[in-house]
């Protein structure tokens, strides 16, 4: 059987995600973003096309670096506001059975301990179906909401992660046995306080001595997420993820990363098959070719470049309102997650202005887009597949949710009919549905298997994590 | 007209809150608390019957001054597992209209601009029905669990809390004027930056130098709950709170706090009437007083000791295992949440024992229950409001959701009858239910008020709040 692809409805709580301007098309429902009708009618119309799971984008901090303000995010919504992306799970969760629910929390701004009893509580109330995109917070701006005068630099802050991760898994994988929760209505008994342990861990940043306030959820850790790119990051993916989503450009460093990432992955222990790999796209599928074509001209139409221009200053920390429109785009310094979009632009014949980039990444940000009928659509994402190693997409839109739509109703039933798309979910838990039937937990070379409890070896440890 | 008797549903997200044992009794759903459905199904069932709100209860410590352990709750289930309510806001105001929704929060573990994004979030996804009951957090377990060695002490708390809500109130009122959000499709304009400020928040124990990320929801600040019974907390009650929650025992001192906190609030600049005020009940009714008092019998019966010494001896600080249950019940420090029931008892005409207070409170807690027909429930709701110039009730359980379900089927048709009750919810936001058209915000004689933004006075000052 054909490996089958994966796909992601890829989405933020704001009313511009990667697509600036598009919210004024008159397909669109972006502006219906802070309604719970929006997110109900996105997580059905996911469920429909049997994607694995949403992906909530988050971050606190805003796009702050065009002109040296905000003014231009504001004035178009570039990312701003944004809400809370976790408080749309219970919702979502509730008009759903099967669809994963990813959702983006930093490792920034709360106790691990809080943090850890947000996860599980909605790991319950989803039956195991959340995922966490671990962040550790990109911008000085966040730094400043939250009263820090600047960012943490950047290797220190994976430290902290490292940490903080240590942290939330002795909660989640070590305080409550399974055996913990008895129910027994004769004794009058709810759980069985010798299998439940205080978690103590006295680290470098952070420190607990509690018990886990939540009781085993099917998938004790949620499904870890992670979206890092640079050098740190990716050893941090490496470690940690079940799931890396990527925001290359094309093929080549897309493989390339798949390809460092596993094996970085196997230096940790682990399976570098224990990572699934995501690809940022964003599909325009007609029913025809030109039907296609004449969607995406009908969608550049409504591109804001100052939007663009807002996002492109904001990812790659360059004013580009120092600029005009046909410089070639200016040089990024190295390490930074989207220095290979600019990076492959940077690679053809000759250097693109900024207005060649704004007209290409004006629609699906810094993803590829890819724009055709059904079977070339599908033929398409099959290359990737093949070529770069991916196990599916992180789809983004140009009109929501009628791209999540398109997709589900034209796109689906061809990779069905190829065999390469599931036709029904798999039973279980996001884990399972993902990694197969009795993986409802993490796999022992995981990381955070070291803090489960060994009830046979050291009845009376408690776990220790630091 | 009467006053309307108001009626909030009081839950906590836990196999356990006032009633120990009673999980065990066939018609309880108290074991179905970690899924949806329960949930959705309490929401539907309050809103069914006219409830102004549902209030959560909450807070991350554990009951462990029982035996020095945490053993008895977690046996019993006291409180522990113990989920976190915010993440149920979305599921049930997606199945409801009118519904206020309240959960409980703290000022101790999280930073004002993340705790702001999130009720931002909620006021809008719930159409303006979020409710804020703030809580400084209480205990040392608590404490241990986000890594500080013991707890600040109690009026230094408060003054952390004031200082929270200082910061919040920047945010929610000043950041944003109404005129920011503009979203014009002709100009491509979604805010107005001139219009949005940041907040500067510097004070003892946050700083803030950013904008709120959310654009303003229809009550900006949420409604605000508050329970504090100490004389600090009265006073920060007096100063913020639009509803209080008593859990006195007895009509004498529930209308001497009110009067007191009224006067306090007069003694702020605000008017004691922008108070509302609700005490804990838990009432037990049938068609009959034969049946009602059956019921009340047959509930006793599935009362679990164990489970009411470690709630008893939490909220009391006072460890009941080194007494016998024949013994009086011991005294308790004065300024304390719970001391007021112990005081009750000890009034009449001799000292409780031990067994005695549990017999009485192993269902509802520390407030009293009112067992009797619809007709006789009714008599005393009115006597209670009459006698204590309450504005209505904070409602508990022996089971549930049957609890709610009977006093929506039986007790809400007789006050409606009576022309005490609302047959119909009142258009707007939870605060516009509460306290009439045109008062989705805060009036201007609260404290949050002056963080607002007045252009005509100050064109450029960005809001200050410390």
């Amino acid at each position: 059987m054909s490996k089958l692809i994966q796909v992601n409805g890829f989405a933020i709580f704001s009313p511009v995600h990667l697509s600036p301007g598009l919210w004024r098309h008159p397909d669109d429902r972006s502006l219906d973003f802070s309604t719970l009708d929006y997110w109900t009618d996105v997580a059905k119309i996911l469920e429909a096309g049997k994607f694995d799971s949403i992906f909530i984008a988050d971050g606190i901090g805003i796009h702050d670096v065009y002109a040296g303000t905000a003014d231009a995010a504001l004035n178009t919504g570039a990312q701003i506001p944004k809400l809370d992306p976790m408080l749309l799970v219970s919702a979502m969760a509730h008009v759903t059975e099967h669809l994963g629910l990813g959702v983006t929390a930093p490792v920034s701004y709360e106790p691990p301990f809080t943090l850890a009893r947000r996860f599980s509580t909605l790991d319950h109330l989803s039956k195991g179906r959340i995922a966490w995109n671990i962040v550790t917070g990109y911008s000085n701006t966040a730094s400043r909401a939250v009263g820090r005068d600047s960012i943490m630099a950047h290797d220190p802050r994976y430290d902290l992660a490292d940490e903080f991760l240590d942290a939330v898994y002795a909660l989640w994988e070590g305080s409550w046995d399974d055996e913990a929760v008895v129910v027994d209505p004769i004794r009058g008994v709810i759980a069985d306080p010798s299998r439940i342990r205080k978690v103590h861990h006295h680290g470098a940043h952070f420190k607990i001595d509690a018990i886990h306030l939540v009781h085993p959820s099917l998938q004790r850790t949620p499904f870890l997420f992670q979206a890092g790119a640079s050098n740190r990051g990716k050893d941090f993916a490496a470690r940690h993820a079940e799931a890396v989503f990527l925001g290359e450009h094309s093929k080549a460093p897309t493989a390339a990363n798949v390809a460092e990432t596993r094996a970085r992955a196997r230096a940790f222990g682990r399976d570098g098959r224990d990572i699934r790999f995501y690809a940022l796209l964003t599909v325009i599928v007609g029913e025809t070719h030109a039907e296609a074509e004449a969607k995406y001209r009908d969608y550049q139409r409504y591109i804001d470049p100052k939007g663009s221009l807002a996002l492109l200053s904001g990812w790659t920390g360059i004013d580009l309102s120092r600029y005009s429109l046909d410089d070639p785009f200016p040089t990024v310094k190295k390490d930074n997650a989207v220095t290979s979009m600019i990076d492959s632009f940077s690679r053809s014949e000759r250097p693109w202005t900024i207005r060649e980039i704004i007209e290409h990444n004006g629609i699906g940000g810094r993803g590829p887009v890819i724009v055709g009928s059904p079977t070339e659509v599908a033929d398409q994402l099959q290359a990737w597949v093949a070529e770069t190693d991916i196990d599916g997409f992180n789809l983004s839109y140009a009109v929501t949710p009628g791209g999540y739509q398109d997709f589900a109703e034209l796109v689906v039933p061809e990779l069905q009919r190829r065999g390469v798309y599931k036709t029904g979910y798999a039973k279980g838990t996001l884990r399972e549905k993902i990694f197969g039937p009795g993986q409802a937990r993490l796999p022992s070379s995981h990381p955070a298997a070291r803090f489960r409890h060994h009830a046979a070896v050291e009845p009376q440890r408690e776990p220790t994590s630091a």
